[in-house]
Parts: structure tokens; C-alpha cells; sequence
């Protein structure tokens, strides 16, 4: 029987034009060549640590419980912030400590700085980390290496502020955080949050102009729809069209739920 | 001796920013790890299922027999059209049932209905099917379930009109399908329709003001050419350049050749 | 124990848009499937043969030994240009002979031309040798053929010229050569040229109307920086931006390095 090969997962802002993405995969091969690779994304907005903390909360949870997952959205490299791994419901994730995590971190996750040089590149350089640290530290992590080897726990792993919706004067407040590759416009208010807030009671969504009385099922019921996306998050789009571009969308466009 | 690992492909609309490839990813390795993945595109135009129709054709037979490749360009998903399943010369298709495979699908061809929701997750989404149908009949089908397993027969699968060219006051009047990413434009006819039509006549081939009287072997060998391109297809191009931006071409533009 | 999978990686400016990489990908794998294959990237500019000899120097040596390194850049495919295979510090090389590989190669690498038929596709295309001799030859490759099986040595392969910096009347003189996803400006300037040139002097490097006296370490250091970039190269960055835009620069700005 063929034993199943540990997958490492990949998420960066780095784009594909460049060698970045492949040289970390390079270097994960030559340490430890028995695994599998799959990217994620490497189109994050550049720079944008807040995007990425929604993203990388997205598809963890598909994969494979022991699935390694690296995120790499790292504008501060070479400062002083930290590199650091953990684990999460069978999980593992590597990545700078600025908060790219927040969304995955709870009060009771042991996070841990990756400070063991035996387990990095030998020579460190003050610019590419996903190369000279995190794809090692996935390779050794996938190997065998247990957490506790990398280095010691990190008593406030950073957290970003602002995340979540919020519930002012009886009115639901949250915001567009993500387009995807269609123009649907996705918020940081899951299905679940508008549920226990709207209970039984007729409701109104607004996004710009549009509003809302329903929230439909699928993007072909009407022209412009509001639904629960696939990740479980309110999301606007347009029947085969482009919602952030007819409507000129940007990211922090407030998004508000009203009830009766 | 090692055993070989399926294939599966995956062409998609989703692009690439967005976690929606590498979900489908995990939900496959975590249904049957012991397969192989090949992206082909991302990047059909968004909603285009004519595109992808033309792109589906394409690149199947260059992969080693009892590949499956998946297709999902789907604008209407959650409604009443069905996701299906089947094998052609060797090859397993999978994808929604909108016209997406008009130009594998023969008479001869039986077509199943994903049906059997022992092969789908288990919360099966009204936004997603790539994740929650598509992605683990792939993985089941690559673990050794047949055809006849995952549903019914369906009958008269959808075909798109209008895919071939046609003859016409003793003209070949084709059209413009698709653009390369070099700017090629590449057209519905094939060399072999060509061939049929013209024999040993001279002919004239246009596209917009541009008229040809010889079909080129390569690009090189003038600066706008026309020639049989790798996939068997009528296309045009501009050497080192991108004859798309230069001409203004758009999909759809009327390709025709005259015989004396 | 796992015998460990041969891996090849792909470089071209195919794009991803198209069912070409993927097509290279099949072929490969229907050749000879033990084997790994690892996208670089397929967004080297369309055509810019230069651009590509500066991108295939940068990441193969991170790959483990014996890996595979194809690399398409080939506006003439189908002319004379011969399609090459070489080896060089235990990695493999194999594209088109057109000076892709200028920065690779050296006085004592012999360079074999790909020529027995027995290790091409039967039919041989006009305009796509990436699928018809270049992905078979790498599978091949890594079957276990030899170097000296695929064709006669190539006396006196392509190189370009104007790579590298020059310096004159005291001023060592480079240029922008390329740009990655975050539009930081990378040249052909080595760390180890300038601090050959400039040794203990004080120095003053010039980019349009930006000068610096101090090369930085990291990115978040100042607003605009320069620095050597991870791949051992003088860049210019933006702090969270992207200096690209902001200075308009091209590819080809003249970059300068003054010594007092």
C-alpha cells in the first residue's frame, strides 16, 4: 500500500510572474522531498496582511487533517516581527506573526516562534523569509519535526483589529473585504452572524444604493443577488457579470443588516 | 515498481486569486489522495461557457488514458441543470451539463447524472459544485467507481448551436473563438475542413482588412501570419507582437475562406 | 523506502490562459509519469527572450540536484534554431538554443542538440516544439537517457550580449532588467560587482532622479530603498508600494554606481 504523501499548501502575495513561489517549492523538495504542493493563491493583494487573514481562513478545513499550510503576506520581512508556526483542529500553519492569523488563532492555540536555526536555510536573508525560513520550516514540520523543536511559545501572537462586524444601535454593520475573480463582493458577515441577528424578522441589506429583502440561493435567481457565499459569508454578485465593476466596488464598502 | 497515480485536470473560470481551485484541491486529496492534479486554465473568460467549450477540446488527449478532467465553468449553477459524467476514448469528463462539452459529446456517447449523494458532500452548496459534486466524483471516479454508479443515463445532453463553421454560397465562413496569450487569434476552423474545402485551389483566407493567400508554417516567417496552429485550428498572428492590439480583434469576428 | 520522484520544472511565456502548459504537462506524463513537475512561471513577457535568461538563472539552483529545468521562450520556433539539452552543476537544461541560456552557460558545459527523433512527439509541430520536443525530451531525460543520446554537440550555442553591467570612466553602469509582482525594480547589478567596484569608498547609486548612499537590508527600512534583492542582485523598492508605478520606471532605466 502506497503511504500517503503530507501536503504543504501555499499562499502568498508574491504573484507567479517571479521565481519567488518555485524557489520555495525548491527548497521544500530538496529538504524533504516526500510531499505534495498546493498552491493556493499568490495574487493577495500586495502587502495586504488584512486580506490575507480572511483569506487564509477560507480552505484550510478541505484539505486533510496534518495538511501543512504556509501563508506568506509579509511587507515587514527582515523587522523584527516573528516567524512562527501552530497547529489548529489537525492542522498546521507557518507564517509571519502580523497578524495574518488572527482568524485562525483562539485563546487556547500554543503558537510557537520559529527560532531553531537547524531547522532554516544557513544563510538567512533579510527579504525573502518564504524562502529562508517558512518552506524549510514546512519541509522539517512535514518530516517529522515537532512544534515544540522550532523554538518558544509566543505569549501574544499579533492580532489584527477590526475583523468582525459589529452591532451598532440595532443595525449590523460589516463591510466588503474580498472581490473574486468574478466581481462578487464578499463581506466579513457570515450567514450565521445575520441568522441569530435577524431571527424571524423581515430584514433589509444595503450595499451602496442596492437593498435587499431576501437573500437569494443562487447567483442565477435574479440580476443582482445577495446570498451565502460558499464560504459561508454574505456576498453580492451579478448574473454572469461583474458586480464590483458595475457598481465601482472597492474594498471597506460598509455593508449593513437592518430587522424589524 | 511503483504504481502509476491518476490524473485528474481541472479547467475552471474561478481564476486564481481566490481559494476556490485549491478547496477543490483539498476536497479531492481528502477523498482520495492517491492521485495526481494538473491544472490546465483558471482563466476562461468568466461565465463563457462557449470558450470553454472550445478549450475542452484542446488538450484531453495529450494526457495518458483514464485521465479525468474536470470542467467547471457553470453560471447557473444550484439551478435545474445537471452535473454529469462520462468517457470518451479512453478519457472521463466531468462538469455541468450546459453545453460545456458540445464538442467531445458523439452520438454514441453515454452521458450519466451525478445523482448518487454517496459521492458528494455532504452539505451540498447552491454556489459551489466544483467544491461539493464535481471535485469528489473526480475523486471517486479516480478510486474505482463506474460510470453507472453515479446515475442515470441523460438522454439528450445540452449542445451548444453554432460551434462549427459553415459553407456558405461556396464560402467557409468561420469566426474568431479565442485569443492566445500572445495575441493569437484562434478560429473554428480547422485545417482539415480547410483541406477539404479548398483542395488544390487557390484561395484567399480574411480577417478584417487582412487577406492571406498562403497559410505559413510558422510565425516567424512574416510579420502577420495565418497558419494551422498546434490544436489543428485556422489562427492568426503577429511575430513578437500581439496582433489582437494591433487589429482590435474581438471573439466573434468573421473569419472567411474563398476558392477560386 | 520511497524512491524519490525526478522533478521538472517549467519556465515560458505561454501564460496561463491557454491549455499549452498543460498540454507540455500531459505529454510528459504520458511519456514517463514518475516524475514531478513544477510551474516556475509562464508570465516571462511574451517574447522578451532577455527577460527569460535573467529569470532562469535565479532559481534552479534551489531545486535538489538532478532536477529537470525547461524553458520556452521561443519566438522562433520552427525556424532553424536548434533545440538544445545541456547539464550543467548537476541540474539539467533543455529550450530553445536562441540565448535563453546565456547566463547559464560557460566555457566548459557542452551543449547537446536535440535531434533523434526517438525521443520527440511523431509529429512534429511548426509553432509548438514545447510540446513536441521539449516536454518529451525532458520526460525522456528523466527516464534515464543520456545527454550524448539526444543529438551532437552544439559548437558554439547562442548567447546575448549587453547582459551584464559594464564599467566605464570610473562609473559602473547597469540597468533595470525586470520587475517583480510587487514592482520592485531588479537589475543586473550583482551585490558581489558593487562591492568589488566599490570597496571601502563611500558611494552614491542613481535610479532617474533617486539616489542613495546606503544599501538597506529589508524593505520596511525607509520609503524608497535599495537593497540586494534575494537573488543576490541591486533592486529598488517601495515600502508597502509599488515603486514601479510611482517612478514610471521601464525596463532597460540606466542604473549607476559612482565611488569617490
Amino acid at each position: 500500500m502506497r503511504e500517503v504523501l503530507k501536503t504543504i499548501t501555499l499562499l502568498t502575495d508574491f504573484g507567479l510572474k517571479d521565481p519567488y513561489v518555485s524557489t520555495m517549492k525548491g527548497v521544500i523538495l530538496s529538504t524533504f522531498p516526500d510531499v505534495r504542493i498546493v498552491d493556493v493563491t499568490h495574487e493577495v493583494d500586495p502587502h495586504d496582511v488584512r486580506e490575507g487573514a480572511f483569506l487564509v481562513e477560507e480552505y484550510y478545513r478541505y484539505f486533510e487533517k496534518g495538511t501543512i499550510h504556509v501563508s506568506v503576506v509579509d511587507p515587514t520581512v527582515g523587522s523584527d516581527r516573528k516567524p512562527i508556526v501552530f497547529s489548529k483542529a489537525g492542522y498546521f500553519f507557518i507564517g509571519p506573526d502580523n497578524g495574518l492569523f488572527t482568524l485562525i488563532l483562539d485563546d487556547v492555540t500554543p503558537v510557537f516562534a520559529i527560532e531553531n536555526k537547524r531547522y532554516m536555510r544557513k544563510e538567512i536573508s533579510s527579504t525573502f523569509h518564504g524562502r529562508d525560513i517558512f518552506a524549510p520550516a514546512a519541509a522539517y514540520l512535514a518530516s517529522g519535526v515537532r512544534l515544540s523543536m522550532f523554538g518558544s511559545v509566543v505569549q501574544k501572537p499579533v492580532r489584527l483589529p477590526g475583523l468582525y462586524p459589529v452591532i451598532e444601535e440595532n443595525v449590523l454593520k460589516g463591510e466588503v473585504v474580498r472581490f473574486d475573480g468574478f466581481g462578487n463582493a464578499i463581506t466579513n458577515i457570515s450567514g450565521v452572524i445575520i441568522q441569530d441577528f435577524v431571527q424571524e424578522r423581515p430584514f433589509t441589506i444595503t450595499l451602496r444604493g442596492e437593498s435587499f429583502q431576501t437573500i437569494y440561493r443562487s447567483y442565477y435567481e435574479k440580476e443582482t443577488t445577495c446570498l451565502i457565499g460558499s464560504a459561508g459569508y454574505l456576498e453580492f454578485g451579478y448574473f454572469k457579470g461583474n458586480l464590483k465593476e458595475r457598481l465601482d466596488l472597492r474594498k471597506g464598502d460598509r455593508v449593513t443588516v437592518r430587522a424589524l
